[in-house]
């Protein structure tokens, strides 16, 4: 037992918010399932990126929020492969109003509540890697789980997460990889999966002031509470597990891959257009921005090093930057 | 006659929206003035910028759109002097929905529509600096002027505006010049305007999330319906004849400091919070964002060509880093 406890300290990048103690004592419950595969994946992650950047090592911060809960940033800045690395766990709790308990759910379900208040549990893992290279994509991924108590005691609770990429330049073999790899991490538990959370990727990720999507996509739900709570979370399990090898071999392809300035700029262009989709539409980074006692360091943690925007900026007809262009406009299937 | 209108046109970076010809015959109405108003505010501020910037010109763009009106964007990139400096005049009219008519107006009046629809026309001159050297701040204008008609015939009208600055690092002259300028075209109309403006200016220009202000601060207002539509034409006159002498001076002084690259370092980091209040808090930026038709390089030439966030960057106590962090985050009074 010692032994099994030490193996997973190992495999942590820090204790886990709510004690290693804790989540083995009562390890049946899906809570503590739930904040163990989080925990593994930040250290999996955080493994895999490390591997690949040996001069550069992982800052790792554990912080409470007064409220309840706490979490753990790990972040690799200014690395020789990467510009900027964050894989953030979050475990909160506490109570929360009517009002914010409607906003976390995206289908805007009303939940009951005994004297205005509701005991609520959230907790996630979530990523965004900004490589240096132009030839290596952004990737970004997040996994939650919510729980929320109403008056009569009934639990809600729900799943959230997904993978997504954001290429600076167009790479069919990559992109093949990477959904395959999400389809096949999918169709293990329902073939329905991929292309409906496929659709639901290319939905979420939209600039609707560019008329673009962030970049070619991956899997998004949001709200997911069936077949059942075991199920959803085998299948989130399944998600989790699934990142490092939809990526990690991406970044071992191309990160030595040379790169004209121009590409290097096109590149900036597009961290750009990443802060925009993330200041202005994303859901996750408005409710932090927004909810008081919220750690904004780990929120913004998702935006790029450096980034560029040049006054009416348009990339000549058939070049590699309209290639990708297009395909931000219209998104293909990579996968059938 | 003619004479008069080749001068008016030498002055201008481009025929105005609504015709020179056209603006001359109704020389009376307000509308027209503020157009040539706006018009010759651009022609100055770019004639001013370009003087100190000899290597580099305005590109000028004229736009039309296709619900009604139209604009004028002159934009000067990567300059010796300045990285970015836009300044663009818009008018536009056409018809507005009872909901987009409420959001227009920061105290939500309610207008009667007829038949749910309001004739309404917007024009306004609006401007954001970025200069190279982190010695010199980056300044922001906007003056602008709404009529909205409501079912009755009835017209209602007010004007919104503001000039402000936003330093890497604080000189103190240079914020009390700056001030001062503003301060004097205030009181030519009314004492009470500008302690009222400045204020409503650090309130506005508030990024809650880093509880920071954008910048040292200056004027702003909306709304404004009252004692006059004269009074306050010549008060927003007043003030859009002050960019010129408030600002230009300020570059001049610091434009050939020297630099050490930590310095540009923290400018880059002081342009990602520039970017964060712009996408997140900006009510001219958001409005713009989600209405259709808008020209979307026009409201987004306000970024600054590069940005940077880095995770946890904490300035050292009393460094010059840590001054001007001071200041935004408790504005002071630069004139009594």
């Amino acid at each position: 037992d010692e032994k099994e406890e030490e193996e997973l300290r190992q495999r942590f990048m820090a204790p886990p918010v709510s004690g290693l103690r804790e989540l083995r004592r009562r390890r049946r419950e899906l809570r503590s399932r739930m904040e163990l595969l989080i925990m593994e994946t930040q250290g999996e992650v955080c493994r895999a990126l490390a591997a690949l950047d040996p001069g550069a090592t992982f800052a790792v911060d554990t912080w409470e929020r007064k409220e309840g809960g706490g979490g753990i940033s790990c972040v690799l800045q200014d690395g020789e492969v990467f510009e900027k690395a964050g894989v953030n766990v979050s475990v909160v709790f506490g109570l929360l109003s009517e009002e914010a308990a409607r906003q976390m759910r995206s289908r805007g379900k009303s939940l009951k509540a005994k004297d205005g208040k509701l005991p609520f549990c959230a907790m996630g893992v979530s990523s965004v890697i900004h490589p240096k290279n132009p030839h290596v994509p952004t990737m970004h991924f997040n996994y939650r789980y919510f729980e929320i108590e109403e008056a009569d005691g009934t639990k809600q609770w729900w799943f959230g997460g997904g993978t997504d990429l954001t290429p600076t330049y167009l790479n069919e073999e990559d992109a093949v990889h990477f959904h395959k790899t999400l389809k096949e991490a999918c169709d293990k538990h329902d073939l329905k999966l991929y292309p409906k959370y496929k659709k639901w990727c290319d939905d979420y990720f939209y600039i609707k002031h560019r008329g673009e999507r962030r970049g070619i996509g991956g899997i998004f739900f949001d709200d997911v509470d069936s077949p059942s709570k075991e199920e959803v979370f085998q299948f989130v399990k399944s998600c989790a597990k699934a990142v490092v090898p939809c990526y990690i071999p991406i970044v071992k392809r191309h990160c030595h891959d040379s790169f004209t300035p121009e590409q290097k700029l096109w590149q900036q262009l597009r961290r750009g257009r990443y802060v925009e989709f993330n200041l202005v539409y994303d859901r996750g980074t408005k409710f932090g921005l927004l909810t008081p006692g919220s750690r904004i360091e780990s929120i913004l943690m998702s935006l790029p090093l450096t980034a560029r925007w040049e006054y009416m900026h348009t990339p000549p007809e058939s070049s590699k930057e309209a290639e990708i262009l297009e395909v931000l406009r219209n998104p293909k299937d990579w996968v059938h």
